[in-house]
């Protein structure tokens, strides 16, 4: 059994962390730490995890979590910094699900976190991942750095096209629509139901944190700069993501076998029927990433369509799909959930 | 492995049975009908169960449904009674998710459903499906009628207290609360987002078909007739069940020690710490009834807190709970499912 | 024109006794004063304000409140009783939104508010402003007491039986639902979208503040002391609180005359013809109470569904309704707005 | 008094309509038609509407409608081809809500819409109800082709720059979102709370037929043929439009300058401060477009965010304001609605 910890247990990716790894055959959670809310049991927090962990919540300490053979941090930005080298250095495994170790370029992301780094010497060795790209790489990892939400519907909606050379990538465009659970577990006036509810809205168009990662990523894949245009909305639910995606063709080429070739082979991205639209319902609570492709009205601009949940394939189980591959387990194991519809 | 098949699979219980039987590890699911959409992939009317399941729906013919250890009835009332009986001749067993076999008094039944019986004889052998009630004469049974939503939450809740005769039977109240699901896939204008988003009403004051079936099962518990009020309404909600029971107390007890004690062995029954508050979204997508006591002001009435979510504790999962028992698995075999929180 | 102003703008009840002043033909808004906003334009925290108020925000000092003609408080508890007395002395007539004066005995508002009352002596003047209760009473008052959301919907429905006397006064039910914006424009982790969204829950069972204002306005009107268990839920839509309301009926009587005769004078309550469900999205918006009334299956328990939008005739509205009686005004006077349905 | 009649009055549209039109103080609605709900009151099946509306749903016969001055279609597309030559023969002016004389191409006409045009002679009469676009020959109209909402929120966010030719038109994208409410008040599956309830996806990416009204709408302001990649998608809220357009610039402009001169005289446009984010929650129930303009990062991109309530300003609304101009009244008349707001 992998023993496994939760940094930062009282938001919604550590609580999703939970959910997986409860039912998990090969993981036994031995601890989940919360500065906040330490000594109170979890399921109390969490009444839907009653009668699956017996935990309480403890302070971050390095000593316990050193215990463990991985540990999550599913924290805000800032904290997995200050601790992931003690833990490498005592042979602990690393999954950050934040921010801090996303991005190669350490003064971009001192500009875009507004933070200094803590641990600029490890964001060399981080992976990035995201096992549809990088899975060699993370099976050998010891730091893993999960890739956004956004990043992950994005990428993954472009990278067959950016791979095989067929569009601009000079002019890109992702129009990207999230439910509220990506503003995370705080109590913000933004994020209540009244303000959030029956409404829709744009945000961050001047410039959102996920903009350099999107484009670092597409920039390797492409092996060339990348210009994007990356416009996130809030959308009135609370799960999901969809990545409405834009860009030139160049030549003519049969999309939809594209797709489903580059794909073919990935346990958790679903190339849909030509024709079809994605639907976040789809892959509600999954680990899936359905994509459809179009190109209305023959022209010669290609339209992606692309879904996860923004809490699993863009968090939390995408983290789980991480820690099965850098432990040598069967890819999906404890990711065979199937999307709770309606 | 058992062989199972749903009659009426392109409904909202007929999806989540394949939501929960695709991932059994006792079960294969060899047949799912729908006249409307016979010859069509299950997996393109539903594409969240892509990968799962390569069966195409079928017409409810008897032969291949015969070939069936066990067959589920997902169907509108009025179906099942006229397909069980060949069945259970062929020695398959019968899990009936529609209310064809749940009224013990015939007449009572015609009333409320409006038609006709086609097999009065199979309802005295019907064993009606709540286990925490009849997990004996589950057990034994070739025929169930699966408990309505409603029903379930609201028994689960007066149960303990019928049953030890604490309080005053005559004078019940059950104010339930469903999400819209619990109406079914059907194109109905009062089920429209625009319709019932937003927005919340009663219906069905004047009499509800699952109040004769909840009379019923109370009417055994407490040895005695019942009178009970119950208003169901409408909530803008995908999933769940809320109903706040009222009852006058007639005598002084610790209620929480009752319930707890009452529910201590039931897998999917939970009593809430004393003092809580139950609430639907901590048992979304699980088999669980979650219950809270109250004794507001410490008066004379007693208010049960009983929530559930319709799809699972409410019909499906109850059906398949049904099944592991009825073949010997364990109760909680392909019902681990944690609660989609968020 | 009547000068008006309203402390604490920058709440709910505040933006909305904003959208229905500004369009009022017989009102100025003078004065929208906010601690945190001070300084900021009014119609910049709320965009759909553009146009129709040139105002910004200014600190609730009583020099500039004391230049209008009426002031309303749209603040938490305890503020208005501390400024209510030095605008009576400038002859400013006071709309308290807040719960400060309607409680008369102040011990008991004591404890459930927690804390000192600054004004004991002006509880006894103030008029608690149900304007089909105490509509002559509000026409000579000085200081109103809006009553609260719950109460309004709650005493509405039950007023026509207990004047009446026909029913067991000793026990009431009243199970009542709340959309989340009752909660308040408050960054608090309960009233995420993430959290009160798609889910159902009871909170305040053991005692919620509106139980002794409800209790005190029904007792009033009895005649006697009343007995009620008063349940709220919250429910996860935006505006409305659909209260169910219980009572044992002790005399036959034709209900649905009983309560068109109460109500036939009203201006803002409706009540629906015989079998109707009220149903909140038709008040939405609107100062209406829509009332139904049933005896389901001819027994003794009555059954009331009564519909308001709680921040109209549950606040805002029903302010407004006041100053139109106070100042003389028609009635309906900028209160003639249609439901927004769908 | 303008006299009104609606033909059609049972959808979204036609109630929207009597909303505004039942306190609009210069007009009296005569006639409200329905073939399905004919005899019925208006107010039994819109309960909104109790108090305001005496009238009953009659058959959409001409003879009566002929005694209106003005006429609103609120029907299925294929509806008021067929009646609006008999009206103008009786002086009775028409406004259509439909898609019947939008396009001016009727050969195109009947390819998207699937079916013969009944009255193609008068589609060149037709004036194209966009009256930030053609105020003055709104003015003088006999028959107004009322825009569609996805058009009205694309074309506002698009016309100030094809006007002043500062980008490339072959090249536009406009990813718009919708509300529910936009599928109608029709029995269908897709539009269960249940199926769009927390769930977001684009329909029609292969073609939408709103998108050859929006082109000729550019098409006209450019001068030029304009080439348009339009993906609608559908939002789990009821009202509301969001469209996020993009453009690449072709030279530099001050473009919040140019939006808020290009609208500064018009009462129902209004530009957003630069650096706001629109939201549909601000407009809605409100005659109101808001612009935000963007240029991120200061690349060659624009994004223009553009949101109105599909029933308001996408339909009903413009249709009054519509009315307006063409019988002389004050524009905003009966148009005056604040947001509704949260």
């Amino acid at each position: 059994m992998i023993r496994a910890g939760i940094v930062g247990g009282t938001g919604y990716t550590g609580v999703e962390l939970l959910r997986l790894l409860l039912l998990h055959t090969e993981v036994e959670v031995v601890a989940v730490t919360s500065r906040a809310d330490a000594g109170q049991r979890v399921d109390s927090v969490y009444p839907s995890l009653r009668g699956l962990c017996g935990l309480s919540f403890t302070p971050p300490e390095i000593e316990r979590l050193a215990e463990c053979d991985v540990v999550f941090f599913a924290t805000p930005n800032g904290t997995a910094m200050t601790m992931a080298a003690q833990l490498l250095q005592r042979d602990v495994k690393v999954i950050d699900l934040s921010a801090d170790f996303r991005i190669k370029d350490v003064a971009e992301w001192e500009k875009w976190y507004g933070m200094s780094h803590s641990s600029p010497d490890l964001i060399a060795e981080a992976v990035y991942g995201l096992p549809e790209l990088k899975r060699d790489a993370i099976r050998n990892a010891r730091l893993i750095a999960c890739p956004g939400c956004y990043p992950t519907a994005v990428q993954l909606g472009f990278l067959p096209m950016l791979e095989a050379g067929l569009i601009d990538a000079a002019n890109l465009i992702a129009d990207a629509k999230s439910g509220v659970s990506g503003a995370g577990r705080k109590a913000e006036l933004s994020s209540l139901m009244s303000e959030a509810g029956e409404s829709f809205k744009a945000y961050g168009v001047p410039g959102h944190r996920h903009l350099p990662e999107i484009k670092q990523g597409l920039r390797q894949v492409a092996g060339q700069s990348v210009g994007l245009t990356f416009v996130p909305h809030l959308t009135p639910m609370i799960r999901g993501i969809h990545a409405t995606l834009y860009a030139r063709l160049e030549q003519g080429v049969d999309l939809q076998a594209l797709f489903e070739n580059r794909y073919q082979a990935e346990p958790f991205v679903d190339v849909l029927p030509a024709g079809s639209h994605a639907d976040t319902r789809n892959v509600r609570g999954s680990n899936r990433c359905q994509l459809a492709v179009h190109q209305p009205q023959d022209g010669n601009t290609v339209v992606v369509l692309s879904v996860i949940d923004n809490l699993v394939k863009g968090a939390s189980g995408q983290a789980v799909q991480n820690m099965n591959l850098m432990f040598g387990l069967p890819e999906i194991l404890g990711l065979e959930t199937v999307a709770l519809y309606p």
